[in-house]
């Protein structure tokens, strides 16, 4: 029932059957250009749930998108008809305690695309706060800016890991952020990038986005993926980003990482993991998690214009914003990497 | 047997039937003046082991320690004799990576005080590196002195909580490490320290201490006690310090810290913890270890020198080095907080 | 004329000539109790102009304010009418760049009381952005709550300045920002703090609030005054928060603080100043200024309410609002420490 | 007279004239390999003197150095005979506030290659602390070895300046040091880095080396060079490196740097500058300088193995050490960026 809803909506939306919606001062009225397809849009598509966020009415998905302003706010400055738009999904609603100090990701009232309550922006018209769309340079395109979302949770974990020059850097899993972990660790100056999964096939894409050795797991122990890590390197990693959430890759993660290092928990599991929480406290070895991010999209734009990061192979389907449930379905099927939907008829621009 | 050795060489130790010790060139040697009594001696005489660390031999206990110089290797330029000096009983033994970077506490090789197989300083006469000796200033005790070293892991670990102005804070536990962070903390400026231990008469101490509120913890769940202290506060604190090493406490630790806080694990439990660590991740509570301190001594002693700190009260019991055996035993039994030993019978000032 | 006009608003202001504002969706309207007069005020009042701020139009005064909520913006949830508020004056006008990265004092835009164009708060009914209104505990007085505004200054320049556990400070000048800093650094853990000034009745004031030592200056050099310094502290201090702007005072700041510490230039003087900034640069001593302050309320509340930091004796004078132009003399006249207008003739309490 | 000794010296260096010295315990005895001429050691030889180190006795030059390894102390273990190993020139003496704090590069006795009295490593067979000599992997080649000596030097600057993703930057000097600022710069992430200089000669090996934009400095006003570098960027760059030392240069450099950033100093110019120093304080522009560089050999070992950055390029010239008069001659005519000089007539790979 829930499901079917969403899935009525989605196509709904698909058939622009909403009115467009008129911008606030602070805002900006978009046409929408890309979207990028994440698996939490397939989980609340397929499960309507995601830890405590449940999806109670119809709720247009989508929050890795790019677009073009069609319309401002009174008390927008920085913005005009035509410009080209990354959107930074999350939007503070209020200036509390963690937006003053910087960390607005934490704000516990945030409006956050498709994540219910809250609309995404998989639709052809979508007003946004002014201040969280980022204009893109003529030379970086709406997909790009589309992909500045995941690549924003790589920079964000690597950026909490400390990653720096030199960085020797575990990257557990090879999936999409996985691999936006290696593609951001090493522009972050990574020395070294070792990449694990049970899968060769997603180690191979590791290997293509940069990672300096893969490492196919099968029934090792933590402790034996942890030497294993140890012998390609030459050296414990100063740095561990989990990319799983799986019991014994985080066990593996503390085993692995150097003393002193940083393990830091991007993937999510199950809400009570066992842990050798004392190898990691006696060896100072801190464990950090992230939420989402924050001040990511003024340096993933700086990057992207610079052309010293390629991100586009990322991308290896394109729907069209009428073949948005088989575009779904591809995602669901683990196919390719990043599947994109195109929201405008009118613009074949990449 | 092994015990009996222990017990045996901590008695020929204090008859002084070791030749004393020629320092070397970067060296001093010390005539000891008082040494408190750490658990951790308390373990190695009960149990011969604590973690991989197994006595193998006849080791001097003690590490709490100061004492006077009474001859100065022909490389030392700070110190001379009759100084009076506290000594930090970890020396690395080699000037490496952990070493450079200012983290020397991690340094695998390094020599620590009392931990099998380097030999302690619960003894008349020992020889330090003289870089490790600091010098106390008239008005500070060797009592405050050899309290340096407890001192020192609730500097260490209130400093990697980022204890600051106004901060609130939850201490776990209200044993010596607690106490110990109870004063620290306040001492940086936290505005505000809350205390949970099963014993009122522990809490009571921390109220001595300066906690402005306790929590007598009985059958609550990890998620109720973390509540509690979030009622008593009106907030949740940004900083929680577990000393107590139990799995119940490091679950409250995490419910109970604020999102974009540090929870700091001082206790040491079992060796695999079951924790709600996605609670901590999505909501970037950082999990900090800390491995004995480092750099402590000098701000330490500015502070005692200040009399800004009191710490003259933790000392509840003293016992010349003769009755070293009846000390250990009152340690072993949990009276008061700290007992400490007087090596020196022609000396007997605190 | 400016000056004319400048006095003459006050007094209109004072007269309540005004409309009483209306608070919009995010805002409070506050029944003004407390208004400091600071230094800026007084030079605004005198010469209509601080660097690149100049008064065009008539401006309301007072930026160290607190008061009572009496009507609550459609938007605002955690204020109701009643509540006792400390006033923070800058409120950021758009969430830009540096908003985002919690450096929200560093925005172009923002609105800040008493700095021209925008209007303070010395009157009687005054609206404010509800964000930037902080409840005050019923055991922290409104004069307290005015206060935390030289106090954030403080608090910003130690925090900048690493002011930490055990910390050897030296504060250039003992005029009112002297003192918050000494006050703040103590509250910090600092162990020992040196004033200087010429003035021996202002170091007075310095050793009532804290200061360790004082010393004098008269025709020293500035490398006189650094080894004063260091004389009295037994060593260079890690930290010198300079408040004076006098170029002599930057060089000896410069020269008294120890290889690896920091100089924090609260105090503002001539606009191009001579200084040996290769002493500095060498001995890898960071110069670091402040422009106001962010993120200081909550933890200066925090503080005022655990009563571990006293302010009250800063308060030297009190005037009602009618003798606000009595108020602004003394001030001027360098009279005391703190000047306090009483906004509210209904209430008395401090 | 001075000046004579100096170069006789260097000749007689050069003839192996001195005894090869035997290792202490913890240090190797080095057949060197390659050393590169620095612009200090072309200054000590012309005029004995670089501020206060003086040099009184005939001194060996040369602190870029590798070599290998042809015997060992008795306490070394990392290292073994063949070994081919770079050179940190720095080694701390005592283990001071400074070592113990990770910043050993401030301590006042640290031994320094060819800083008067202590002799440098431009010679035949040399022995130094083995703790500062790094095993060089195969792949990475002598002279990369000894560039790691000018390269610490960008990464000392780029680190204290907080160089990280997107970055955008401005290096202000195009000599071999503001080189290695710009390769350092774009390996830590930098989107844009900027330089400027007189000499459009020099500006084109910036460009070479990866510098995005460059100006070519006349006789433009400080803040007219401000304003060039923001207009190239469209936006103000968040951090500035200042390689020249001249006065108008920093004063470009504060006038250029967004609010919030850093200005490192790195060049060094005369005792006393003119600065603009509100003008940087109060938009928060911290100003830090450099003395050498600590903990940079691991990570530039890292980072040439991993062959992530080319710095091949930079040697330009090379002598046998028989010709050590002719390369000083060169470097002193700034003719190409670095003159290396090759040590082992028995080993003639790079």
């Amino acid at each position: 029932m829930l499901l079917h809803k969403l899935n009525l909506f989605l196509f709904v939306s698909s058939q622009e059957n909403r009115p467009i919606p008129e911008p606030g001062p602070n805002e900006v009225l978009l046409r929408m250009h890309s979207v990028g397809i994440c698996g939490s849009d397939v989980h609340y598509w397929q499960h309507g749930q995601i830890g405590d966020f449940v999806v109670k009415d119809p709720m247009v998905l989508g929050h890795e998108a790019s677009g073009t302003v069609i319309k401002v706010g009174s008390g927008v400055t920085h913005l005009q008809p035509g410009d080209r738009v990354a959107i930074e999904p999350g939007v503070p609603r209020e200036i509390d305690e963690f937006c003053k100090l910087g960390r607005y990701n934490l704000s516990p009232t945030i409006f956050f695309c498709a994540t219910p309550p809250d609309d995404g922006n998989l639709c052809r018209y979508y007003k946004h706060s002014a201040s969280f769309c980022y204009k893109l340079p003529d030379n970086v395109t709406f997909e790009e800016g589309a992909l500045i979302e995941p690549l924003s949770v790589g920079i964000h974990a690597c950026r909490r890991a400390g990653v720096t020059l030199g960085s020797k850097v575990f990257v557990s899993g090879s999936g999409p952020i996985g691999l936006v972990n290696v593609l951001v660790a090493k522009m972050m100056g990574a020395a070294v990038v070792v990449v694990t999964d049970l899968s060769a096939s997603r180690l191979q894409k590791a290997k293509e986005v940069g990672a300096d050795f893969t490492i196919q797991v099968k029934n090792e122990t933590p402790q034996e993926v942890a030497s294993k890590v140890e012998s390609l390197l030459g050296c414990m990693p100063e740095i561990t980003v989990e990319c799983t959430g799986v019991q014994d890759c985080i066990q593996a993660g503390i085993y692995a990482t150097r003393s002193g290092g940083t393990l830091v928990l991007v993937g999510l599991g199950p809400e009570m993991v066992t842990v050798p929480i004392i190898n990691a406290a006696v060896r100072e070895v801190d464990i950090k998690g992230i939420f989402r991010y924050c001040n990511t999209w003024p340096m993933a734009i700086a990057l992207l214009a610079s052309k010293r990061i390629n991100v586009k192979p990322l991308v290896t389907h394109r729907f069209p914003l009428e073949k948005a449930l088989e575009a779904f379905e591809t995602t669901k099927r683990g196919e390719g990497i990043k599947v994109m939907l195109k929201c405008d008829p009118t613009d074949h621009s990449p």
